[in-house]
């Protein structure tokens, strides 16, 4: 049986904002035991990754990179309508995950030790990003 | 219960190419009001995103980005057996998904306003994808 | 019902490690004909990739690429606790796959001709990785 369940998010400005917590009460609310849970975000501007949950110069490293491969206001860019991090904030979003899944073991998400989901909001200003969270077994 | 449906889709070259009237289609013969759906797709020189899908350069962008992450013909590559779009396009496909997973909610996939699913496309020639959509719930 | 087993990969350096018989086993220890296979890495600096399986050059340069655009020991990092590789594996981790998702057809992954399921090993030492693997029908 699925269990579903959403959530809205406000962001404020870039930056990685950890939602494992919420993840863990709405797999643990489903009473699935082992199964499958997944995370999707509805937007194509904020996506969904899983990092390192210990040190937080790992995720500003993160950033850096992706400014790098992403650039904001990049002048062959010919979509710029909502301003410099629009379009990069679309690279951004095909680079990273649009979803991610995660086996339930024991009532829970089955992450490793060191890691954490975040939602990463890509542009500069502040959203409400929903996400949906899934849970079959 | 488990659903399943193939497809295959003839490409005409390096392009992005919607496929979301496809996977909406095979979500609603499951009869899956509430689950996840996966679409997949079975190369290793074609690929799965979900972008903008109002403005059309929104893709033209994302291209011009991948051509500078995946160069075609790059000097350093020793895979080259089949031209300039045989490597590159293998790059594409890690940078991008084998797979795309979304939450079936009332009887469709939840995608989100402005997201839609496409099969990328890296080669320059014409080729039958063959692409298997499971919906479970 | 879900199935789901556990196993511990030991790399022995930054490579790329075949793991796609391991997949086929556990899919057809579960009994499920048609459903879904999730295989999930529990790391931040080891990640998963499907890839074509017939010549290991095309690996080489996924490599090649993986360098250029997650650098190791670069001078903008501010993570690198555990030398070059650390933050490097991380940014690698973000741009490939924590988890894939495998339609399963006829009791089998159903994985392309070409497609081979991979284990990434982003550090150069030799570390024990756990692998989840979730079969869903």
């Amino acid at each position: 049986m699925a269990h579903q369940n959403k959530f809205v998010f406000k962001t404020k400005g870039r930056d990685t904002y950890e939602i494992t917590d919420r993840v863990e009460q709405i797999v643990a609310s489903s009473g699935v035991q082992t199964g499958l849970c997944n995370v999707f975000i509805h937007h194509t501007s904020a996506s969904l990754i899983i990092s390192e949950n210990a040190d937080p110069t790992v995720r500003v490293d993160l950033e850096t990179i992706l400014q790098r491969l992403a650039p904001d206001g990049d002048p062959e860019y010919r979509h710029n309508y909502e301003g410099d991090d629009d379009m990069s904030g679309h690279v951004r979003c095909m680079l990273t995950n649009d979803s991610i899944t995660i086996p339930v073991t024991n009532g829970r998400p089955g992450l490793g030790s060191w890691q954490g989901v975040y939602l990463y909001e890509h542009r500069f200003g502040s959203f409400d990003r929903k996400v949906t969270v899934t849970v079959l077994g």
